[in-house]
C-alpha cells in the first residue's frame, strides 16, 4: 500500500533524523576532549552519583573573544568602533577632530595601535558613549547585522564556533546557565548574545562604560557616559562572576591569560569542577596563535591548564568545523 | 462504612487546604490594592490578550529595605554591624581604636549618628572588608540566624512583609522573575535572600564594597577590601538593573525616595508596567513614617505616586497582617 510505502519512507528519514538530534556535540571529533565533557556533564547530572550537583548550582562561564567566537585579526568590539568612527566622519567630517579619531574613520589600525591605550580610548569613548543605552544596542544591532569581517568577508555571526554553540546546547539541555563573563563591553555584546548564543542578557557580564540615570524632555533614560568604570579581565572575572552572580561556577570555558584567574577560582571550589581552554591552532579554518599573540594570549594559562589537568581543545585535532556553515 | 466516612472526612479538610493553596495574596484585604495586582499578573499572562508579554519579559524588581521587610530604627544591616563591632571588640579590646569604633562597639547609634557620614563609613568598613566573601557570608548567616531586633525583639527575618513574599510567590507562579534592588550590600544580603524570600545570590542587586581576587596560600579567594564601588539608590538603581538585567522591569515595588527613579525607569518602558508603594501607615503593627522620616524617606516618590497612578499600599488598609506568625 502507498500509506505503508510512505510511512516506511518517512521512518528511514525521521531515524536519522531523530538519532542526530539526540546525539550531542555533533562537530567534536570522537576523542578525549568530547569524552571529558560528556562525562563531566554526565557526573554531575546523574542524581544518585557521588558528584550530582542540583540544577540551580549548575553555573558555567565563557569567555566571549576567543572562546565563542573568533577574535583575530583583533577583537571585533575594536572593528565595529572603526566601522562607527567612519560612518560618523562620513555624516560630519569635523567629527574625527583628533589624530586618533582620523585614524580610526581612515580605518587606519596601526595607527590607533601605534597610539597606544590612550587613542584607543578616545576611539572607544568616541563611538561608545553620548546616546542611551537603547540607541547604542540599536547601533550594534544594526552593525551585526550586515558589517563583514575585513579578512574572511563573513558576517561577524558567522564566526561563531559551532562546537561550542552545540556545548552550550549540551549544558543547557542538562540544567546549567550558561553566563558569558568577556572583556568586552556589557551593552555591545548584549545586542546579539541572545540571537547568536541563546544567553539572555542578564546572563552576560561584561566591562561597562560609566552611566547615568536622567529624565531627557520627560523620558527616564539611561545614558552611556565617556569613562571606564569596570574592566573585566584577568582578576577582575572572579570578582565580577561573585558580583554579578554570587556563586562559584563549576564549568569554566576560556581561550587566553584573561580567563586564568576565573578557571583558577571555579576549579577551586568543592566538588567537581571542569575547567576548559580553547587553543587556536587551526591557521587553515581560522587563525593559528597563543603563547606571542598580542590578541588572546594563551601562555601562563597553558602552562596552568597542563599542571591542573583542565582540558585543551586543539582546534584541529577537536573540531570537526570551526564556523556554521553559512 | 469506615472508608467512606474517612474519604469523606479528608475530602472536608482537604478541601478547604485546596482552596487556601489556590487563592494568591492571603494576607491582602480584599480591596483595590490587590485587585489591580492580581489584573495586572492576569493581563500580562494572559496569551491571547492585548497585554500579553512573554516570561523572559516578566522582569520584577524589589527594593529591600522598608519594601520586604521592615526597616526602623535603623536599616538592618547597620544593626548587624553594630551587633558585629561589639563582638570583635569583646574578642580584642584593641579592636575599638577610634571614637566611632568605641561607640559602635558600646551600641551608641546616636553617637555614630552624629559623626554623620565618616564615622558610619568607618564603622561599616570596620566590620564588612579585611576578610573573603565567604567567610563575611558566614558571618552574616550565624548573625540572621540568632541576632534579635532591639525593640521588637524578634529575629530579623520574623520581621519580613507576608504580604509581600505572598506577593513573590504569586509573581513566581506566573513566571516572573523578581530581583531584589536594595541599598544593602549585595554580599550582606545574599547570605539570607534565598532562605528567607526565594530569591537566588543572581537575583540580588545592592552596593558593593571594593573588592579583588587573590591566591592566599595556595587557595583563589575574593577578597572584600576596603572603599565603596557602587552605591545602590536612587538614579543609581536603574542604572545598575541595566547593567545587571540588561532588560526594563515590567513590576516594581519599592516604599521610598530611593525607590523613585527606578519606578520612574521601569513604568516609561512600552507595554503594561505596574509599579507599587509600600506606604507604612500602621503605627500599631509596625511603624509609621513617610515623608519626615531620616530613615526610608517617602515624600517626592508619593507624590510622583498620586501623579502616576501607581499602587501606593496602605499597610492598615490593604493587609491582614504585617509580619509571619512565628
Amino acid at each position: 500500500m502507498w500509506t505503508t510505502r510512505l510511512a516506511a519512507a518517512l521512518w528511514t528519514v525521521a531515524l536519522p533524523l531523530g538519532a542526530w538530534a539526540a546525539e550531542p556535540l555533533p562537530s567534536w571529533h570522537d576523542g578525549p576532549a568530547k569524552t571529558a565533557i560528556l562525562d563531566f556533564v554526565a557526573a554531575v547530572t546523574t542524581e544518585a552519583g557521588a558528584d550530582f550537583v542540583p540544577p540551580d548550582e549548575r553555573i558555567a562561564v565563557f569567555d566571549n573573544d576567543g572562546t565563542l567566537w573568533s577574535e583575530q585579526p583583533v577583537y571585533f568590539q575594536f572593528l565595529f568602533a572603526m566601522d562607527r568612527a567612519a560612518e560618523l566622519a562620513a555624516a560630519d567630517p569635523a567629527w574625527a577632530s583628533t589624530p586618533a579619531l582620523e585614524a580610526a574613520a581612515a580605518g587606519d589600525v596601526e595607527a590607533i595601535v601605534a597610539g597606544g591605550h590612550d587613542a584607543l580610548l578616545e576611539v572607544v569613548t568616541a563611538t561608545h558613549s553620548g546616546m542611551t543605552v537603547a540607541a547604542f544596542t540599536a547601533t550594534v544591532s544594526d552593525w551585526i547585522a550586515t558589517a563583514r569581517h575585513p579578512a574572511t568577508d563573513r558576517l561577524y555571526t558567522d564566526m561563531l564556533f559551532q562546537p561550542m554553540l552545540e556545548l552550550l546546547d549540551h549544558l543547557r539541555a542538562n540544567d546549567f546557565t550558561p553566563y558569558i563573563v568577556s572583556g568586552g563591553g556589557v551593552d555591545f555584546m548584549r545586542a546579539f548574545t541572545e540571537d547568536a548564543y541563546g544567553i539572555p542578557p542578564e546572563q552576560v557580564i561584561g566591562s561597562m562604560g560609566d552611566a547615568r540615570f536622567e529624565i531627557v524632555d520627560g523620558d527616564p533614560v539611561i545614558l552611556k557616559d565617556p569613562g571606564i568604570a569596570f574592566i573585566d579581565d584577568k582578576g577582575t572575572k572572579p570578582v565580577a562572576i561573585a558580583r554579578h552572580i554570587g556563586r562559584r561556577p563549576i564549568f569554566v570555558a576560556g581561550n587566553s591569560d584573561g580567563d586564568l584567574a576565573m578557571a583558577q577560582w571555579s576549579t577551586a571550589g568543592e566538588g567537581p569542577r571542569f575547567a576548559l581552554l580553547v587553543h587556536h591552532t587551526d591557521g587553515e579554518r581560522e587563525f593559528a596563535y597563543d603563547r606571542e599573540s598580542h590578541v588572546g594570549r594563551l601562555d601562563a594559562a597553558l602552562d596552568a591548564a597542563a599542571a591542573e589537568g583542565w582540558l585543551v581543545v586543539d582546534m584541529v585535532r577537536d573540531w570537526k568545523r570551526v564556523w556554521p556553515a553559512r
